[in-house]
This record gives structure tokens, sequence and C-alpha cells, in this order.
């Protein structure tokens, strides 16, 4: 096991009627900034939760937060904070809501020229406005963690920060809040999180034995009840609760201490969603496979856990194990409803190029934590999506 | 799943040469009480590495923190924060050193007459010094949670206090430290861990699968990686590290969240340990294959859960199951070395009436959370653990 320090001070409201408790958490005589999306939660109840708990408070709202939240959108909001002297951020949506925010409180106390700088060139976030979230869509594990992606529109690139700084103060986990969500959004969280785990999962042996059967115990719950949440026409409270809880503990920072994490998936899957506005799942999808393809050699120890332990695929050769162990997990997004190769989005063999320039334009050579996947490989990975 | 609210900001340093960190993670300018045990760590290397890293620290020695802390040692360290105007407390030791500065953190800030009332009448705890722990001994969990047990021993009470005012800000976890550890005090880690789990997960079915994989997952390392530890010749240090992580994780509150916990083993094990001095872990292995028979039929199911997903034990007739699943837990412990039957340490039937009359001077009438053990039932209970 490697050396790591934990560290994860945000407060989990956890529960039905959980909104309700938001006031006893905010700081008290401090005007807050309401950021939410495209306005779904008018329509499901959460908006009317979140005004009632803020009766007393001073608040402004700053809606239209798009998915993969975009810089060009979010800016305006700095201005809002200084006008109103806000201290404190409410984030009410899914993770780009949550990444926004964390964007946005970072960006207000920046004290260099362009807040962007945050983003390309890493700068230090020595400060942030505090945050609090109300999670509508359980995926990115956003209100557990100090992690935003933000999309640059106009240049197509889509970069990540991450800093404790920006680690939510409370997060609210009401179950039925995810009640109305449409049955795609559903699929695409259960991937999201299936798939976060994956990232920090499936790489190589570092004898972390706590981290590995969490681990396995998160993608067995995602397998299992993520299925049902998708199929059922009517919504389980339980079914919603530990779908929920799963994907935040996908990606808390818990199963990742200690071992060796990756994230190549994901760095390949953000430039497909920054050139052709895939939705965020429906692209680690389209790679994860390819990546798992690729690497089937040189991770096949992990990559044969995986299978014996979430799939049950056993086999005296371990190549044949792995082969089937990519199909398992290849069905499983598509029994969610999620296509997995890119033609199947309208997209050709030039996206191969077009994202190898996008990486190169960031500077990417390297594409993960594990160091087993290169710019140059991405040629390999996307061939068989095509 | 129940509603529940999960907080843990405990910083975890983790890994060999963790302690060599400590500085970074202290206030500056403020004196520090060093509190530990009865002077192991001044053989193991520890006191010195800890001297190491305190090397430009103002601090004062508070030595001779007992095993299950009393109260009658700690109260004089109230003294000397006054007289020195101490800000910190770092706790170097096992669960009792870390109890006994949590309950001195408590006690430093106490505005009522009596600090034993934090105990006695469970006053809040208003404010308390901050803490920074070392673990020498991987056991009880308190180096990553807000509770804390003290012993008057004038009295013979055993009693216990919770709040996060005095969870750690930093917990160091090296598993090093452990190599010097004697088996029989790794025999009662492993055990005193292996039991706190099950007070949180052997009680009613919540239909939450996360915390009851999870409980599962610390389960299996300890009864696996545990074995191993108590076993081998050599120290392993992966091993030591799967060990000393699954015992903080047992009772970080993470697989509480939700479910119906209990504790009623712990409730009855503090009396045995107050009156006849057995070891804590030991107190609960003598208690516990109890309990698990008192209940055997109101919590069949999760005593049939446990038996299965841990022991591998299947049966038509889940009593049958049941019996087998108590046989094989005991069995665990005395392959440990730890005998656990009341007549082994040279206790008689006595000690039942001696219980019951303890337990009743604190007021104790229903002995759990789950609410199935009461003060009437410890005859039946310990009556099987002549």
């Amino acid at each position: 096991m490697k050396n790591f320090e934990f560290y994860n001070p945000v407060r989990i409201l956890f529960g039905k009627g959980s909104i309700s408790q938001i006031n006893k958490h905010l700081p008290s005589r401090v005007p807050v900034l309401l950021m939410y999306g495209g306005g779904s939660i008018k329509k499901n109840g959460v908006y009317d939760q979140v005004l009632q708990t803020l009766k007393n408070t001073e608040y402004y709202e700053y809606p239209g937060v798009q998915p993969n939240p975009v810089y060009e959108q979010l800016m305006p909001a700095l201005d809002l904070i200084r006008e109103k002297k806000i201290g404190f951020i409410l984030a009410v949506g899914g993770g780009s809501v949550i990444d926004g925010a964390k964007f946005v409180a970072a960006a207000a106390c920046y004290t260099g020229s362009d807040p962007w700088e945050i983003l390309s060139k890493q700068v230090r976030v020595e400060n942030a406005l505090p945050i609090g979230a109300v999670l509508t869509l359980p995926a990115t594990g956003s209100e557990m963690n100090g992690n935003s992606v933000i999309t640059r529109a106009s240049l197509k690139h889509k970069l990540s920060f991450g800093t404790s700084k920006v680690m939510p103060e409370f997060s609210v986990l009401d179950p039925e809040v995810t009640y109305s969500l449409p049955k795609n959004q559903i699929a695409n969280g259960v991937i999201d999180a299936f798939i976060h785990v994956l990232e920090q999962y499936l790489t190589y042996p570092s004898n972390a034995e706590i981290q590995d059967r969490f681990a396995e115990s998160i993608l067995l719950v995602l397998k299992d009840t993520g299925s049902k949440v998708y199929a059922d026409p009517e919504p389980n409270y339980d079914d919603r609760a530990n779908f929920m809880w799963a994907a935040t503990n996908a990606l808390n920072t818990s199963i990742s201490m200690g071992v060796i994490s990756d994230w190549s998936t994901h760095t390949i899957g953000h430039e497909l969603t920054a050139l052709y506005g895939l939705d965020h799942a429906v692209s680690l999808a389209i790679v994860l496979p390819g990546v798992m393809h690729f690497l089937r050699v040189k991770r096949q120890e992990k990559l044969a856990q995986f299978g014996e332990h979430i799939w049950g695929i056993t086999s005296h050769d371990p190549q044949v194990a792995i082969a089937e162990t990519i199909k398992y997990t290849e069905q499983f997004f598509r029994c969610l409803g999620v296509k997995t190769k890119l033609s199947e989005y309208g997209i050709g063999p030039e996206a191969i190029d077009k994202v190898v320039k996008q990486l190169s334009s960031h500077g990417a050579t390297v594409l993960g934590g594990a160091g087993d996947v290169t710019i140059d490989d991405v040629p390999a990975i996307l061939g068989t999506r095509i």
C-alpha cells in the first residue's frame, strides 16, 4: 500500500426531507448565491423546498448553469458576488452545477489576472467561498470531493482542477429528488459512477485490501441496484438511496487512498465531449472498453480480478477471461440504453485525429496516473471504438 | 435506509514515516501537551520520531495514561494545561491514550463544576482543545471518531461520551509502529475492531447495501489479514497496513450510517472490565457469543447473512446455520489466543449479579440501540458464558 493523506470534511445530510435542514448549516447574516441549471428543479419541487429553507436568508439566484459547465456562462456570477457581497454559494443540481459552483467559489477569491489560470495553469487555489450542495442527480461524486471540470466553449477545452478549498461544507442527498429523473440520466449516473470506481481500481495491485473490497462493493451495488433503478416502472426509495450513496462513495476519494489511480478514460472522454457534445457518461462508455482492451496484458491482474469479483468470470486463460470481462462491461452499459461505439453517434474515424490534436494542444502526453496510456496510444484505443 | 448525517473531518496521514509530517499540521506558537501511556513508545522509536517533529515546538509531557483510561489519572492534566497555556493535545498511543486525550480536551474547556458530568450526565460538550493522534495500536478506531470511554476507578464506573468536538484534527497511522506490538495486543486489536463492525452490522436489515458490503469488507480483511498478522513470525508491511486501515474503518462511523446499531455487547463488556480488569477486547469476546445466541431468533436475518458472507455457512435451517456461525465466531477469537468463557479467567457465576448491579447503578435499562437487549436479559446472556 502506498502512503496517503485522506481528508474529507464534507458533511452529508442524507435522506428524505433533508433539504429542510439546510438553514441550520448556513452562515448567519451572509448573502447566499443560489446556483442551479436549466430549471428542472422548478418542476420537481426541489426549488420550492430550497426556497422554504432560505426564507430567512438573503439570497440571489444564478440559474442557467449548463451540463459540462461552461466558463463563459459562469464568469458573470463574479460580478453578482462582488455587487451583493455574497459569502456562500448554494449549488442545487447535478455534478455540473456543483462543479460550476466550485469554479465560481475559487474564481471569486482569485487574486491573479484571469481565473481561467486555475484550470489552464493549475494555479494553486488559496481561498474560495464556502459552498453547500443539494444533489439532484447521483453521478459525478462532486458533492463529496474537491474536484471540478469546466469547459471553455470558445476554445473547446475541457479542463479540471482539484483542491480541498472547494469541498462543499455540506451536501444534501435526498433520494426522493431523483424520482423525476429521466431514464437516460439515471443510466448516465450509473455508468459515470461505475467508471469512476474503475479509474481508481482497475489499474495495478497495491495490496490495499480495504480499498479493493470497498471499490468492488460499490461496483456490485451499481451493477445490481443501478440496473433495478433504471428498469423500475415506479421509484423505490431504498433502491434510490443505495444508488445515490454508491455514486457518492465512488468518488469521495476513500477508494483511491494508497492505490494507483488512472483517469485516462476520462482524459480521452473529455475531448469527445468537448468536440461532439456527447454526454460525459456516454463518452466514458465509448472509451473505457477501448482502454481495457489496449491494456489487457499490462493490467491483466486487476482486469481478471474485476471480471471474477464483479461478473463472476473465471478461466484458466486470463486473456479469455478478460475478453469476456470487457464484453460484459460493454453489455452492462448497453443494457442501460447507452450505445458504446462512435459510429452509433454519427461520429467517424476522423474523430481520432481530432482527439489527438485536442490533447496535444493541452500539452497532454501521459494521459493517466498509472502512466501506461500516452497520447500515442489514442489511435489504438479509439480505433476499436469506431 | 434510515436518514443520517455523516461528518468526519479527521485528516489521516497514513504510511511509513508519516510521523515526521506532524509539525506541518500543528498550530503555530501554541504549547502542546504530549500525552502517552506506559512508555512502550520509548522502546520502539515512536517517542524519538515524535520529539524530532516537535523540535521547534514548545511541549510538555503527560505520560502514564492507563489502559481503559482512568479519570483520576487524567484530571491532573488540567492543572498543567492551565499553567502552561496548552492549546493543542498530541496523543501518542492506542485507543486508551486517545480516549484519555479526548476527555482532557473536553474537560479543559468545561464550564460546569465537575467534568465527570460530561460522562455521568452526558452534558453537551460545547468546546474542546484541538487534538492530534499518533496511533500505535490498531483497535478502537478512536483515531477517526469523536468517541471516548473513561473509567472512574473509585466508583468502578466505565462510561462513554461522543461529540465531533473531540475528533482529532489529524491522526498519524504508520503501520511500522505496530511491528513491536506483543501478540496478545494484536489479537485484542483484531477482535476489538471485528466486534465494532458487528455492533453496527449484526442487527436488523435496513436495505443499506453500501454499508452492509463495506462492513463485510472490513470483517473479511480482519478475518484474513488479522489472522496473518497474528501468526506471522516476521511483520509484513502490507499486512500491517491493511489491518491498521481496517481497524480505523471499523469505527469511523461510515458503516453505521442509515442502519440500526446496537452496542449492547460493549455495554455489558465495559462492566466486566470495570469489575475484573479484563482487557476490553477480552470482555467483548466473552460477551458477544452470548448476545448472538440470545438474539438468534430475533436477529435471524443478519446473523444468517453474517454467517454466509463471512464464514461461508449456509443451511436450509437458518437456526442450524446460526449455531454454526456462533461457533465459528468464537473459534476465530480462540485461534487468536483469546479465551471466551468467564471461568477461563477465574470468574464465577457471581459475576452475573455484579454486572447487573453495576448496570443498574448507571440507570441502564435498555442496553443497546437496537432495543432488543435489556438489563433483565443479562443473566440469560452471561449464563451461557460461565
